[in-house]
């Protein structure tokens, strides 16, 4: 995974963004995924939603996740790849069919391993807009970079 | 959802632990979710995995918490469903190709909402196991539980 775009931990700096590609969402999509993975009807049925907590289809907030995780993959060049230590999600408002979704990602904080000096853990901020700006989930996660080969 | 074995924010108590089905995960299934959502060589591909990280093919985090919460449909039994205001995850180890998944559940924080007195939020320790009892996720999460209706 390695080119002349990868960056590693030297080359990260607190408060660096990284924006990401835009995501076409649609209810198919949604209810496919619920059905595999969060099979309850605000997820899975159009009509039962409209009387639930969610007033209307929401997609699960794993969908939403999934998705973040995609665009990030295209939009975060860390040179040895996307490995998560621990992550923290919040979902501020559900995400609806025919929402477009893009992820912006900001660097907050890098701290060098103090036992394994080829590496790094790096926090990064990373917030799923929808096409209004709304932040749809606000995600904290630790990635372990490696410093470059 | 409301039926005689759902339960509501007065019937649970600090401690109760659930059991969940167990999953049976391959290598397909793996590298299908990736393709979709983590496209990672170590997720989707066998013989690029063994020289990565991770030292042969893992499923993304992602696809581990989207099968956990599965589990969690099926065995958690919220009579308003399970909508998480928030959740902490952390990857302990790898979920490997023809791993048998199962989730252990366990009520340790219920906190009655103020400003909505129909309602409380309840934090779930939720640890997903493979077949050697090995923990593959860690996740607390704060679910949205509402008093019997």
């Amino acid at each position: 995974m390695s080119d002349k775009t990868s960056v590693f931990l030297d080359d990260l700096a607190i408060g660096q963004e990284y924006q990401s590609q835009q995501y076409q969402l649609d209810k198919e999509q949604i209810i496919s995924f619920a059905k595999q993975f969060d099979p309850q009807p605000f997820h899975t049925d159009e009509a039962a939603a409209e009387h639930s907590f969610f007033q209307g289809l929401a997609a699960s907030g794993w969908h939403t996740a999934a998705i973040t995780m995609k665009l990030l993959v295209g939009s975060l060049p860390i040179g040895n790849g996307l490995i998560g230590a621990g992550v923290d999600v919040q979902w501020p408002r559900p995400t609806r069919p025919n929402d477009t979704l893009r992820v912006v990602s900001k660097i907050i904080e890098i701290t060098p391993s103090r036992s394994k000096p080829d590496r790094g853990i790096v926090t990064v901020e990373c917030r799923t807009l929808n096409q209004n700006d709304d932040v749809c989930q606000k995600m904290l996660t630790k990635i372990v970079v490696m410093r470059r080969p």
